[in-house]
């Protein structure tokens, strides 16, 4: 009997350098699945359906709305984007981990579906810092700045409450390596153990 | 600001091999501080007052009983033993990582004082292993020994509900290396972490 698979959520503010965390996490740590999301946008040349993205018809994607498929799902410039969540649960059932990189409110709904997952928020080393990052982006009107900003500093308010770790991005391998570390701790929590805890209890009572 | 310190709780049945496990934790990670129990049995020659144990007497041992300085205690062959409470709180107060090795009576204790506390259970590769390691020490009796099993199975089935993570020993080294990624990942639990998200919610609120 061996153990399930931990199912991990990252977030974090717009301009924290989650991406680069999370592509270190995959560099130094094979045993991860990483959830490929669902999308009705278009595919943009090269984008292979099932490695960037599962390509879904807008009927596909709200039939699996309606059915609870999708574990978190939202909307931008009119495109559904999701997680789906039957790849997920057949790869932690047989002890694989998956990571999720999803913002808050995905997060939450992802956590209402699946309460076992474990949900890690990325902070800045200091807010100072987060706006440099935003404004060295330097892609964006001061208007959708501050818009950011602002998305940023709610978020910042509403994490404490949702989320189990927190990990501030000084250094991107540390960063990466508390990460792999958190999930290495989780392939020991009781959730991911219960089949071999409830194996040696069935031992013990044979033998009681 | 820094994080606080973890307060690790390792315990698990008689003969799964805790002791040989704590002792390669440390030697695999410094930045661990073991607990030193109290007692009022008399020191025994070689035994140094706050290395092996904080020898105390009767008295004082009861009103630290009384004032709450007693984290967990219990009573063999007519001594005291026990947690004081106020040099594991002090040194998790500046960050410093702290691990108990107590029973699981204990541990509820912990727990109940210091709902922070993480707690871990060993569980050894089989109960017939278990079995065998209980009667390979070969220093008790036919009835001590059926009273030891009966203990171990009804520990077994109380552990599930209290404890936080499991880890089976089959091999120390690898048991260990679990022991030191679940503290490592825990130093990024929200718990040790708040004192830096406070901080940084606050700069948050100050630029908002």
């Amino acid at each position: 009997m061996s153990r399930r698979g931990v199912l991990t959520v990252i977030s974090g503010p717009s301009g924290v350098g989650k991406g680069t965390i999370i592509k270190r996490l995959f560099e130094i740590e094979d045993n991860l699945y990483f959830s490929v999301s669902a999308t009705t946008r278009k595919p943009r040349d090269g984008e292979i359906d099932g490695v960037h993205y599962n390509f879904k018809s807008r009927e596909e994607f709200e039939h699996d709305i309606e059915t609870g498929e999708m574990l978190e799902h939202a909307t931008f410039s009119g495109n559904y984007y999701g997680t789906p969540r039957s790849a997920i649960e057949q790869r932690l059932s047989v002890g694989k981990d998956v990571v999720l990189d999803i913002e808050i409110q995905g997060a939450k709904n992802v956590k209402k579906m699946l309460p076992e997952a474990v949900l890690i928020y990325i902070l800045p080393p200091s807010i100072d810092e987060l706006k440099r990052r935003l404004i060295g982006r330097n892609t964006e009107d001061a208007e959708s700045l501050e818009r950011r900003f602002k998305t940023a500093y709610q978020e910042l308010h509403e994490a404490p409450e949702m989320y189990d770790y927190f990990i501030v991005n000084d250094v991107v391998d540390n960063a990466a390596t508390k990460i792999k570390d958190i999930i290495e701790g989780e392939r020991c929590s009781k959730n991911a153990m219960q089949d071999v805890l409830k194996q040696i209890l069935e031992e013990a009572e044979n033998l009681a």
